[in-house]
């Protein structure tokens, strides 16, 4: 299975005509993880043709209207298509006292449950895991609190080579497992067969990164090392450094630093003020110091 | 001074790629109303081209989420646009409590103030006036409070026909108010020259009554009785007539028959469900009653 990821929008604070503020859409083995919903984003999801009833996990950065203010619209949206199968929701606590207070008041009522991961923690923690993938938060210093979220397949299974297998009687569909696992084949007379004679290796783990809204901040380098693909927010030129200091923003050569120094695969950038006309001008200062550094387009959807 | 209105959105519930969810912008007398704002509202905004900064009183209609998610991106943008100016918000009580609570959590400073105007009452009132028009509240029948607004010109003042008024020397320049107040001029000697021989008529004063969602509800004809235009949901077809009740609408021909009952002079319908692929449906039902109804277009500006 491939992994993608849609950007359901990128630009920063102001939803524009043609931009919408931060979502994106990642699916990675067959699971479907919404990241960020900003105002808008439930029309993004229907541009990009994605299948509201497989979206079961939604992760919030941080409680900023240009990353929360398409979650009531979302959610209400999920009810009226009939929705019954529970939601989980992972974000700053608060998320589910202003979620509740509207869903009271605009009598929205629900036929699923949400389930409300609230998190207030400082330091990276695991907060889902199932048997092929792990999510993990990246704290992040913006303003408010905030965190990315780094999304890590778990290592594969190695594929049987049933061509060498065959060759040797002695093995077993039961054994089958344990070659998968890479362990080595005991014949009886005690000799070893190497896994590596009758298995190949498997598909590479995907693993992604987020990390939006933040200030340049050298600790996540260790969390987010050797990702295949790191989005990180580069809202303004380098020239703006103190502004992007005072707002709690990162400058695109920052985050081309960022990515660098993590040795990623590829650097998605994002949330770029509004005062950028030509966006270009993000990667070509970028792609001084991280050359493999990416413009995304409005609802590309780009194969991890 | 012309009246328009323009239609944001005009379907129900869930948001579409092609149709947003409830939102009109009236300019009337140079005073600029929002009324509604669903999710979205905030881009239909600016694809009408409308100034942000003239823009200082909205009205919502119920605290369903299609008619009033789209506030807090609103507001929020106001605040990034360096917004001043008060803004006045009308709207069913509780309104506060949810606006005040997702701006607390998600920490929305405002450099303005927000004047709350939240409504309880079952009767109508003028909850606006200034000195060209008026605004009052249309109790409508839904399955929370929810009310219509009825904006109202007042009579204008009548226009002075110089050339008249230059065949009498006695009339002076400080008398001019009396006569576009619509007095008879009285000269010394006692006698009477009548106003409509010095005035010409004003324009006449035009009305604009919105009433979503509602059930039907006779009550209103009084309230809406000759309006100009009035906007009236119209949210399934007669034949889910039960439907209609059941979920607080109107159907077509219900919209059609308040309009004839309440003889106005053009009736527009909205707030369709999603059902409707084809919408010429609706209106085809509604001219049988009434045969002055309209289909907006998305974004339409309609002179009033």
């Amino acid at each position: 299975m491939s992994t993608y990821l849609t950007i359901l929008g990128f630009n920063s604070a102001i939803p524009t005509i043609n931009s919408s503020p931060t979502a994106q859409l990642l699916e990675m083995e067959e699971r479907m993880f919404l990241i960020d919903c900003g105002e808008g984003t439930q029309v993004q999801l229907r541009k990009a043709k994605a299948r509201f009833s497989k979206l079961n996990h939604i992760f919030i950065s941080h409680l900023h209207g240009d990353h929360c203010f398409g979650l009531p619209g979302l959610i209400a949206s999920f009810r009226l298509l009939g929705r019954t199968t529970p939601l989980h929701v992972y974000g700053p606590k608060g998320i589910k006292k202003m979620l509740e207070t509207i869903f009271t008041i605009t009598e929205t009522h629900r036929g699923f449950e949400i389930v409300y991961h609230e998190l207030d923690k400082k330091v990276s923690e695991k907060i889902y895991e199932d048997k092929r993938l792990e999510v993990f938060t990246i704290p992040l210093d913006h303003r408010i609190y905030c965190n990315g979220y780094l999304f890590k397949e778990k290592p594969k299974e190695r594929h049987l080579n049933m061509a060498a297998i065959s060759e040797y009687p002695e093995i077993e569909i039961c054994d089958y497992q344990n070659l998968r696992n890479g362990k080595d084949f005991v014949c009886e007379d005690g000799t070893t067969i190497p896994n590596a004679e009758l298995t190949t290796d498997p598909k590479p783990s995907v693993s992604y990164a987020f990390c939006s809204d933040t200030r340049y901040k050298e600790d996540i380098i260790p969390l987010i090392k050797n990702v295949d693909v790191l989005y990180h927010e580069s809202t303004f030129l380098h020239e703006l450094k103190e502004m992007a200091d005072y707002t709690g923003h990162t400058t695109a050569q920052e985050a081309a630093t960022i990515a660098k120094k993590a040795e990623v695969g590829k650097l998605i950038m994002g949330h770029f003020s509004n005062r950028y006309d030509d966006l270009t001008v993000m990667t070509n200062e970028a792609r001084q110091t991280f050359p493999n550094s990416y413009l995304p387009k409005a609802l590309e959807c780009i194969k991890l």
